[in-house]
């Protein structure tokens, strides 16, 4: 029995120097649709929005293993490995005979998992000569991830920031600006789609929808510029195997194996990332263990969302895809403050649950997710992300439940990222001013309401 | 020749269980004096303010090496070994042939340094049986490490927080509230002294040295409680010996030695305890890398200040130390932001200064040290707080200077936190704002003028 350090940090020489392609292994998902034509997207279909390789990325079905390239692997060097952590003072706390590890993947800048994923994007960007990139984004993570590659690999990055959030956290704004970033809020008159929104409503606070749509129309009609998202898409998915790689690999060190993997699903890129090193042996026959999806009561696209074709965006102007969504018109409760807010769900992740493979997905309420945060950041330090806080209240109640039965059993669990920029909704909870409150059936309804009626037979 | 990787953590059994008292191994330095009877202090005279150990370690000048206490250990093992970092990539852009490493402290939520003194102050606090501890804070980062460390070992924290800083910073205050601190803007109406303030100003920004005092009057009327100040103290940099013990250790794993190391000086914790390691070495007679400190030009104590008694607080109510200081009632140029505010110096700081052993300090231009920083942040990925990039700016002077002789010298400096929270000073810079004003002689001996006579003639 090895004595297994609080914090483990896998040797740099044992770091994965490929990222693993789920969808090698599972069952094909079903294609993106061109919204207008019902025409099936190839890879050349989305060059004009992506950078080549990652269009191509965006497609692949069959390669397993696609190496890192050596500049992205040394730029993750810079911030990885994450930490693999023994939550020795959680166990304590809970009283519980379980062993529960997490994966911290918020020491770096950004504060969040989304590095790895924008160092790819801004590789691939450069490595193809283009000269930026353009995004948005919304409490400002994803941007603040993308202006940092942007910067080391030397590429521009044009950030459409919702306009509230610039607005509520302007020193986001000033770290994407420190790191050359250039942040417009959003909606502005730089952008058709902006100038419309204005008109519509010149007091608009912004929405990730219409930044979006703006990040698109700007890399659309600027030279040598392609369109960057940080979350859902398959190539997200596929970066942010090196999460779960990296894992399975310092669990494999340790001699430990994890009866239970819990992560937070959002878009589902962090999750699809955790679960890559453990689910591989599921889709290969091997014995594997328990995979539990988390998400908010709020945002529930898993445990009460359908499975069927809907836009990736809130505007409806990008590809159809086929996934676990609310509709894309679904607004959260404007209680909810705990992240997570996407109406949808990866496509390899909607169709891993589909298929059986993530056995379980479960819906928590926020005032729970919050009193978890608050329990662990005083035991084990960190204060984390309301996002990644859904993933330790889960985890919480395995062990709880081991207690309870005498079972020791392991479980991992993905602690996505840091709370140090979500202090407002923490000062609610810690207030008494957080409500949870759940979605009706019709508020799940009419988030489809907005949905155009196609017609895809086919499918 | 090891491969040296791009970030290294040291095993867990090879982290330091036992501080290092430098004052076991230095010249004496002068006694703390009592303000009214000219009287030397004692460890006993100090134990209605500090918990008993804490007063111990304090006057302790004969025990080299201190046990770190069983629990501090543990909680050290939730956020250390902090990384020792090769920069690989700071060096391409300097193309210089020194080899660069930093010690980086800022993997933990208050995201400094301050964690390793704050775990050991409420530790000893709890073992004592005391109810709470009180301290002040201005930006935060102190207060939140302590609210962290309370949080941990069950103790009360009464923060008084200088009022702008909690205006200006209320997700700061929202930290230490969600860690179960009480936080109370200061000048407050709940002490004698803060009434004072506020009977003179009742629209009082507030002040660290009117925050201090209230935290000692607290702490004095509180059944169970003691005070707790967080740098420029003998205590202070016994614990943060643990920096240096564990950046010699880590070195010495990978067969490497420093020509040079480098830390930034404010009140001088950090610096004392990043030297720890190898000023040992130079105190024992054996070969030592040479010692650089570094300070602001708007806060120059070693390179401008005097080398004599003073207050250890603006106000006026401390015991007097020997210390280089700018008088306790110097302020530095409206336009400084760049951290490291304190007037004077730690007194082992300043002794090993006077002494020699100690090799030099510089004082830099906040102007200088910006660019260093955002260029450090630009390939290295972490955004350093402004204080750290003192010692980077400097770094990257002696790296350049390795340029132009050929010489491949192997520097280390600390890499004291980040700067998620100096975000304003970052715009500042980036926008142009930013001014360097250089304090004047007769500012500087402005800051002696409010000491009160007084006539120690043995000193």
């Amino acid at each position: 029995m090895k004595n297994i350090p609080y914090k483990f940090y896998l040797p740099e020489d044992k770091l994965p120097t490929a990222w693993y392609n789920l969808r090698a292994d599972m069952p094909p998902i079903d294609p993106m649709i061109h919204p207008g034509t019902g025409a099936e997207l190839r890879a050349d279909d989305l060059k004009h929005i992506f950078a080549d390789v990652l269009s191509e990325q965006e497609m692949d079905d069959k390669t397993p293993h696609i190496d890192i390239p050596g500049p992205v692997l040394d730029y993750y060097k810079s911030y990885r490995p994450s930490p693999l952590c023994r939550a020795y003072n959680l166990e304590k706390l809970l009283d519980t005979p379980a062993k529960i590890y997490y994966k911290f993947e918020g020491n770096n800048t950004s504060g969040s998992h989304k590095l790895n994923s924008a160092a790819a994007m801004a590789y691939y960007a450069k490595q193809q000569g283009l000269r930026g990139l353009a995004t948005e984004t919304g409490a400002g993570q994803w941007g603040t991830a993308m202006s940092m590659a942007c910067a080391f690999f030397g590429l521009e990055l044009k950030v459409f920031m919702v306009k509230i959030s610039s607005q509520q956290k302007p020193y986001r704004k000033a770290i994407m600006e420190t790191y050359g970033a250039s942040v417009t809020p959003s909606p502005s008159d730089t952008t058709e789609v902006g100038r419309g929104f204005l008109a519509v409503n010149p007091d608009s606070a912004g929405s990730l929808g219409c930044a979006i749509s703006e990040a698109i129309e700007f890399a659309s009609g600027s030279e040598g510029y392609r369109y960057a998202l940080g979350s859902m898409l398959n190539q997200v998915v596929l970066h942010q195997s090196v999460i779960g790689l990296e894992a399975k690999a310092a669990m494999d060190e340790l001699g430990e194996r994890p009866d239970i993997v819990i992560g937070c699903a959002g878009g589902g890129s962090n999750l699809g990332g955790l679960i890559s090193g453990y689910m591989r042996d599921r889709l290969q026959g091997r014995a594997a263990p328990k995979f539990i999806a988390v998400e908010p009561q709020s945002c529930p696209s898993m445990t009460r969302g359908r499975y069927e074709y809907d836009f990736g965006d809130t505007g409806g102007i990008t590809p159809l895809v086929k996934m676990y969504t609310l509709g894309c018109g679904y607004m959260p409760p404007a209680e909810h403050s705990g992240g997570l807010r996407y109406h949808g769900m990866s496509p390899i992740v909607s169709k891993l649950y589909h298929d059986g493979y993530l056995d379980e997905a479960v819906a928590l309420p926020q005032s729970r997710v919050f009193d978890a945060a608050i329990s662990f950041a005083r035991v084990e330090t960190i204060l984390p992300a309301p996002e990644s806080a859904h993933a330790i209240c889960a985890a919480m109640d395995e062990a709880v439940r081991c207690r309870e039965s005498g079972e020791a059993k392991t479980i991992l669990f993905g602690l996505t990222g840091v709370g140090s920029f979500d202090m407002a909704a923490y000062s609610a909870y810690i207030s008494g001013a957080m409500r949870d409150t759940l979605p009706t059936d019709s508020d799940i309804e009419a988030g489809f309401a907005t949905i155009p009626k196609l017609n895809f037979s086919k499918y």
